[in-house]
């Protein structure tokens, strides 16, 4: 039905896999990008694809994996199914030498995702997390102010993502939820300060059968803290991230379109004064600074219009995408910590040591 | 200087202690209250006190305690000074036979604060805490929805008390902070959900010597879970408080002086269907309610004025105030093994047994 | 290209005209209407039409108007070009017998309105005006609000539409914005509550040669008062109708999707004491009520997908649509009294009589 | 009572008339200043002075004005009775030798208002209004930005002060709020920005006898427009003022402790292209600017405090207070207008020419 015309040549074919919840936005956002041409969507329920297409589409849909893996105009998988099957279907496209993007988590436990990660490396091929919150216009912005030193040394982070959530089945709130504040927190903060450990507390008052509402404490390598506060029983939605350091404080608001980023000049400095005895030492140490609030204006470019074009930049550039499987993986190490912690009622649970970040100046692959 | 009338005889005499951060508040209040007559301000540094009284007044500043509680005139004490001095002063004013107001917390440590209720107890004397927000008519309502079941089973509470806050030299920010949440949370409770075990982490990132930021996690009777964070570096002021229900779902955002109080038919309902077969179930369970909220009116009543009046009542009616000795020493008992988890690096500790709510049926006292 | 199927017989055929601002809205709500099968977008400029397609859509763009209305399957036109153009494309368009949609506001001009309306009666076709935001839930509830009485009378209402705005070229703010406020109006007070006159302040501060900031009062028939504030100047949005009642008073804000309807039980009572002197009356005339504040649930249903679904409903029932061409007619009356007021800076400026409600219990049309 | 010492002797004796509303809220400020001795509190209602002054103060109560005139002592005397007596009880302060601050309005009409401004030039006595927003951290911020350019040419200046109000008896909602707005506008605006002409609607939709939603339009001299919206039967409160300029637009929001107010750089610019023909020139005339937003950083001094102390300095110097008599003027110039524009249904009123503001370089009085 789609005539291949000397343009689409230039476009990287692409297939969305999963037509449930996440499916009909990497659809839409697909279709938008000039850099890719959108060939299929699959899911098991046929109808279900269809119905997301729409009557007015020239897009395929099909019911059989096994055709599109075979088709040789599509470069590269999307996989938006549910994260228990994210080994089986990513592996799959790796195998047949498909670049993969993978709806978050990268995969249902870390020895999976690293897996994953050890398929695409040796094939040379980009796997990527749409970890879509680190392409929001926003979350770009703190990263540059963290990692720029805007904000001096980071104290802490706090952030809240509570609402009426879906209860799902087979993951928990955390693992629902949490995986958004971790990508963040891992992209955002600077290379030298990492999470080393873990305490989870959580309750599942409503009898689901899993952790409802929950609360996660990282410590940072500096003694900076972090807490990931996620809750699907709350009325009301919020999506508040903080971000304190020694020069400024950072509060994105992520439901508040006219002051998303808020960067203040106020806080608490502590001073070392060498020319008071020790009785007035105590009193000189602190002092206020309370000055001006900044706003700054941000883009309103849509997210996930964002993240499908770096898809494309790592695959044309042979180079890690900014949220490459490794953040994945890095991600999965501390929900499965959490998930211990939880288990032994917020024990502090140590990180893995090998999964630092990716080294940015030494691209993955080449070989193919 | 003041001359004793018929109408001052009825009058409750009172001292304050204490000229610092809170002594002029309770000042105000006791010198607007038509059941005390203020007699006295106290405080080691008799300019400060001088200053805090101002120019026209006609009560008497003094540095000397001792003359304040040899004072016949004097019935009531009501002591603001540093929690260190609690024990000292509240004891020297009950031994000389007076009704003791402290602030809170009501002594440095648990067994201090022991001391102190048997010693009220021993000779039928009010002891009271200035749990201040208990007095509000925001708290007020919620312990009325809560108590009277119009939340239904109690799932979670969270309280968040954040602000760029005075780093203070001897108590870190859960000493700090906490115990208004704490308070709060003893107050507003049914008897029967009764916190068992805390978990606690913090952090230092500013080098002063206590934690700044704190984050605590209450394990309810019930399995239901109650956290707070505290904070003194946040550039803005938070003071929101979420009581989630299993009918109902309550945020109290306490500078939000519109709509302090919002109650909200929204939730998740879990139902057991019987007639279902094992793999329909699952999908049966859950259920969203998604109803009106409803910000019920409230009074604009100033808590400290009714906390006044209450006290009053308490030494009048020879009851338990509201907020008695007892109330402080529960608050007490979370924060020492608050301190000891965060010692412990987030270790649950579980609370004391026999800090129990005061059985408020058999009044205390009475000897007198 | 589109197979017509035994299904899209039942299915009303659509063209959209116009692929500018709002057109693209239309593209995609038709779309997904399983009353409409889209056949068409037509614009002078067809690249513009294309893309508005993008590259996997079935529906044919065409520059050709007169191809638009010649094709039998087409039974319907919405028109979304500017409205200098509505009466010359929507006049064609009933000519040729189809139903037709209109972009707010109906027509250039009061007597250009009247030429659609009569000719859409004559032919008996559907005339519709796409007053989308009566076809959000926020209003929708209002509306029932406001008439079923449980406001009361009505005492004022008062809406501000401002924003950094597009600064149009050949029509003012009053003409851009307002529309939307009147047309709600429209939609909201009951029948016996109509504005009788207007006057119109306005400036032009930055010299673009038409009004950029302008307030409008009406007059309504009850003696009650409507103001609107509209606004391209202001730097943040702000969409917030409030409507007084004598019975509760209701504060519409649709920025604050937690939140858009606000009910309050506050207001200000004047009771007439018969038993009371006339100097005691004075004083016993006010009395304040402080009740609470209900936030009803609203759905989240698509304003234009509900209009989409009235137009077909309209269509199929020979009924007048909700917002018929009538409708549009009575707020081109005001918009053209208040264009008058603000040249004659600010004079009140009466409103035709014969511009009343459409009689609804006598439905339009029938001899088709 | 009070026994003069050195230090009391170098303070301005004062004394406040009228103990309803306002009067305690100076009486507390002229209290805590060290600039004045407070003597006397008068109201023709004893009882009331002595419930305000509470039973442990040593300032006098009197229901005798003559007995304030005639102390010595007294050097200035604030008058916070009705606005109908202002008249007569500032004239007699004036003529019994004493500076006089009137509560806003200044007097019951513009020829009152001009009769005290008279006797106190005459007299060489400060004759001051108490303006008290023009002391608010936020109103003075905004004058400075205002006056210093910051935000260009002003546009628009739009006020809206509305809530559910005390329905006054003798004054309509106009001259019971508006005054603040007025006078805000008086303050902040610079010298060459006057208001030439007003235009008022209103409505009495309760039949209280007066009107009791209002909205004002100003013309101001350059062109621009302001509108302020004042209304009794609001259910919630808002105080909001924006600001807009040709390089900047202001929020003040006083309602928002946290950021009351803020600073956008966000806006319409027209610019005039030379080397354009005339079919391109109306597309390059409009740009936008979207900047950031600050909120600078404001103190959180009381404002009646700030105005008491000018009221000193005003004294002492011997120079017009920065809201002398001539400011109260110019708002009831306004006002007077306003009520005769209501009269005629929002008729535009010019407003007197010999208003303008006082000439700040050369000081009044100077003959005492």
């Amino acid at each position: 039905m789609t005539k291949s015309t000397a343009h689409d040549e230039k476009r990287l074919g692409v297939a969305v896999v999963g037509a449930g919840y996440w499916g009909p936005n990497l659809v839409r956002n697909f279709q938008s990008s000039p850099a890719f041409r959108l060939h299929w969507l699959c899911d098991l329920d046929i109808d279900r694809a269809r119905r997301v297409l729409g009557s007015y589409s020239t897009v395929r849909a099909t019911a059989d994996y096994a055709e599109v893996l075979a088709d040789p105009d599509v470069h590269a998988v999307a996989v938006a199914t549910p994260a228990g099957t994210h080994l089986d279907v990513a592996l799959a496209a790796l195998r047949a030498g498909k670049h993969v993007l993978v709806e978050k988590p990268l995969a249902a436990t870390f020895e999976d995702g690293e897996r994953l990660v050890a398929e695409a490396d040796e094939r040379g091929l980009t796997l990527m997390c749409d970890h879509t919150y680190c392409y929001t216009p926003a979350v770009a912005r703190i990263r540059e102010l963290v990692r720029g030193g805007e904000l001096g040394q980071i104290h802490y982070v706090d952030s809240v993502r509570i609402n009426l959530g879906l209860v799902q089945k087979d993951i928990d709130v955390l693992w629902d939820l949490a995986p958004h504040d971790l990508s963040i927190l891992d992209f955002i903060l600077p290379a030298d300060v990492r999470p080393v450990a873990v305490a989870a507390h959580g309750a599942d008052p409503i009898g689901a059968g899993q952790a409802c509402v929950a609360y996660l404490t990282l410590q940072l390598s500096t003694g900076a803290i972090a807490h990931v506060h996620v809750n699907w029983l709350s009325p009301t939605k919020v999506r508040t991230t903080m971000v304190g350091g020694s020069r400024r404080t950072l509060i994105w608001d992520d439901l508040n379109p006219a002051q998303r980023v808020a960067l203040f000049d106020r806080g608490v400095d502590l001073t070392t004064p060498h020319d008071l005895g020790a009785d007035e030492r105590r009193d000189a140490l602190v002092s206020y600074r309370t000055g001006d609030m900044i706003a700054p204006a941000l883009g309103e470019r849509e997210a996930l219009r964002a993240m499908v074009d770096e898809f494309a930049g790592a695959i044309r550039e042979r180079r890690p995408a900014l949220t490459d499987g490794r953040a994945g993986l890095r991600v999965l190490d501390i929900l499965e910590a959490a998930s211990r912690s939880l288990e032994f009622r917020g024990a502090v649970v140590g990180l893995r040591a090998g999964t630092g970040r990716t080294p940015r100046t030494e691209p993955l692959g080449g070989r193919r």
